[in-house]
């Protein structure tokens, strides 16, 4: 490849490559505000249609499209790259800069930064990734690899199309050899996060409805008349109530609550690097190193404060949370009135897990749980069912992004596994392939205002032309790696 | 009294009237969204003063401030006037006026109506009792009863401080022989609701939070560490599970479980009134008759569905009902997100009892309830804690309510206790007097959106002229029947 006229291309066009993200960044696109998915599917094609994929096509989700677009560069290798172009929504007050304007301004450190929602999450980061393939082609004429885009509108709900998505394409997609999934992960203080699997999860809304009830209003009355009907938030509560212990802790789901709490079996590769994570933490409150919001946030952990313990509870054990409640009145500020007796009452559950058993059969064990203690009129809405995924960190890929890393003078937290969970394990599992996500330079702020992407860097994250370069290395790099044969995934220990 | 010259002045003054409903409805006062309530008392104090009250005062609630004001007539009888300034809030979207414009326009069969958010709840009916007022002293220099003004901002609320206001000012009130609470209560057939009493009313919320528990994160956290923290939405609905039965049903409560369901003795003049109400509803189905939505939004009614059962269920039963749940994610539309573990979760309990009880006493129970299950981390914040009330038919200021109505063609319902309830009957069971509320014509609409008070009558209900008339005929009427003699209040059958 010719590397220094790629380079000189991404630094020529770089406000062309800013505007690119722009473009993304001022199409609102937030999935649960059904605000603009739609267009912006439109916007994703057209980039696809830009970068001149043979095959663009949008797609009908369950909520939103998504978008397929097949480049053929008639390489041996194929790989998928997986993109979520919705956001969440922009809360209410705070942002200083309009969340769709994606304004260039200092911020922080940094001498440029784009300013938006979905700026670094995730639209500016995979925009970054496409204008270094753009950049490729512009020299090279094509890619080093072919690439099967599958992108997706409903990530902020859990990606309830995605497997549907995979399955609809599962034919083309067993050519790919690498899932791939573009962000930016550099950290303040220039370290690569490189995870080298995800914890399955389940996403499941629970509701109660008077109308499936028989007992409660279908819909919302005056709760002066409450002594006729029964209360469907009571319903829900009682439902829940039989899913963990009396406390209100653990999980008392049948079948589930035998594998409470899970602790998968590590090889010895894996708890290499387990050593090596507990080693550069050792020391520390856990608190203040987990994403639990500190020591002042949680008076104690689950699994202890001792030792490795609670990096592996926070890696591989078993969540069973509610996200959220609602039925009635929500609260202050929330164009609701109380004095109602509600028609329905719905829970968000979110399960993380890394477990043999698949996510269909978890959700079919709460079910059963459910219906066998008469609470079969419970509604369940699946928005997320993903299993978990691990890749060896001796696959070729992974010791790919390893080498380009060292090469940028990048240092790399390398994690086993990774707490979260989501559609970037479903090409992997569906197919059988790795998956490699993050590990790659660049970063920002995902902040709940004023989220931003590092365009001119202040600190030792990288800018964007430099995000861009990376990309090019990594990918002719990985490309390398995949010709010299199909790497192993190992699901297990 | 000069009768002709005061109404003659009604109809000379009406479009200053109207400006001065106006006055109100424009200052928007939403107390659950902390808008404009603390202005809006400015305004009811402008109102007060103006009418030529020697004392107006503008005290401080628990979120938003109430307004006393005393007229004093020199007059042998003194009456409360309930009044309250608050309004629900504006619902996002189907207004087709502005909520706070208070435009004049046509609406259903009325020439002409005033539009906006409080029209009809409460503002406009109160401001025509107002109007009626200004206009008896604008002609006989004064009224014919003393009047203690006591408002609040807080009803939407659930009247939270209403309780400590008239605590408050208990030695005034204590010269009171009468609640009344001026509002439209006239349906579209022109027929007039009297109501006789109230059902008490607590409202309670109760949250778990991860500091009161020790489990949970205090504040959210991301859900990909669920596996170290517990859930406080868990927690909630362990809470509430212990206080229905394991269905979802009725009431656990330790100690209210023995008064459930309850059924008042009816006396004598009581038994009369609901048996006319019986007839007049016989071979209708009651789920059609009483405020449930309809038969298609009920299967089945509590207490049945034959004779007079659902009536005396929907009068005289207790109700134990959540009227909200929130936590964390709440759903689409929300500006939430969902993985997360929420740091608490509420629910609203809404309860409507005919009991011995005080609410004081039913609250503590609930309390000792949850302490003795290992629940004393949840935290129950109280929004409204009222007893029942009940004026006998027989009250000779209910007797001259409808004479009033009579003399005016007005038929009436009356309804020896409604199954609403709140600070209506604080003053009443305070003081020990009876309570005046309903049985005044005029009326509108109070809609969710487009809410609006009828100016000009286009059917069966009074336009706003002949209500400010007929509040002089029942202010005269009632002080009247004061001066002959305080009235006797019955609590019980």
């Amino acid at each position: 490849m010719n590397r220094d006229a790629i380079q000189r291309h991404i630094d020529e066009r770089l406000d062309a490559h800013v505007e690119h993200i722009q473009r993304w960044v001022r199409q609102p696109s937030v999935s649960w505000d059904n605000l603009g998915v739609e267009a912006c599917a439109e916007v994703v094609a057209e980039s696809y249609r830009g970068l001149g994929c043979q095959e663009v096509e949008i797609i009908e989700g369950r909520f939103h499209p998504g978008v397929w677009a097949y480049y053929d560069a008639g390489a041996p290798a194929t790989i998928h790259s997986y993109c979520m172009f919705d956001t969440r929504t922009v809360t209410p007050v705070g942002w200083t800069h309009d969340p769709w304007g994606a304004e260039l301004v200092p911020m922080g450190p940094h001498p440029k930064a784009l300013v938006g929602r979905g700026a670094m999450g995730a639209k500016g980061p995979y925009v970054a990734f496409l204008n270094a393939l753009s950049s490729i082609v512009a020299v090279e004429g094509t890619l080093p690899v072919n690439v099967m885009f599958l992108a997706e509108g409903e990530e902020i709900m859990g990606s309830p199309t995605y497997n549907a998505f995979v399955e609809r394409y599962r034919d083309r997609l067993a050519d790919v050899s690498l899932s791939y999934c573009a962000t930016g992960s550099q950290g303040a203080d220039g370290l690569v996060n490189l995870g080298l699997g995800l914890k399955g999860m389940i996403v499941l809304q629970l509701t109660a409805s008077g109308a499936a009830w028989g007992h409660g209003p279908k819909s919302t009355i005056h709760s002066s008349a409450a002594s006729l009907v029964d209360s469907p938030p009571f319903r829900l509560a009682q439902a829940l109530a039989t899913l963990t212990d009396a406390d209100g802790r653990g999980c008392a789901v049948d079948g589930l609550r035998d594998l409470w709490p899970y602790r998968k079996p590590l090889g010895h590769e894996e708890r290499e690097l387990l050593d090596a994570l507990g080693a550069r933490f050792a020391g520390r409150d856990w608190r203040d190193v987990l994403p639990v919001g500190g020591s002042g946030n949680v008076d104690a952990l689950n699994g202890g404060t001792e030792g490795i313990e609670p990096l592996l509870t926070f890696l591989y054990g078993p969540t069973f949370n509610v996200a959220g409640l609602w039925s009635g009145f929500l609260g202050p500020n929330t164009a609701t009135i109380p004095f109602i007796v509600p028609g329905s009452a719905s829970a968000m559950l979110d399960m993380r897990l890394v477990v043999e058993e698949s996510p269909d059969e978890i959700i079919a064990m709460i079910r059963r749980h459910l219906d066998e203690r008469g609470f079969a009129d419970i509604e369940i809405e699946v928005y997320a069912a993903f299993s978990h995924s691990q890749t060896s960190p001796s696959d070729p890929a992974i010791q790919a992004a390893l080498r380009t890393l060292e090469a940028w003078g990048a240092p790399a937290d390398v994690w086993p596994i990774q707490a979260g969970g989501g559609p970037w394990t479903a090409v992997p599992n569906a197919i059988g392939v790795p998956c490699l996500r993050g590990g790659a330079i660049g970063g920002g702020s995902g902040a709940a205002v004023d989220e931003y992407l590092v365009i001119e860097s202040g600190n030792g994250i990288a800018g964007l032309a430099d995000a861009e370069k990376f990309h090019v290395d990594l990918l002719f790099n990985v490309a390398r790696a995949l010709e010299a044969g199909p790497a192993a995934m190992t699901n297990e220990a």
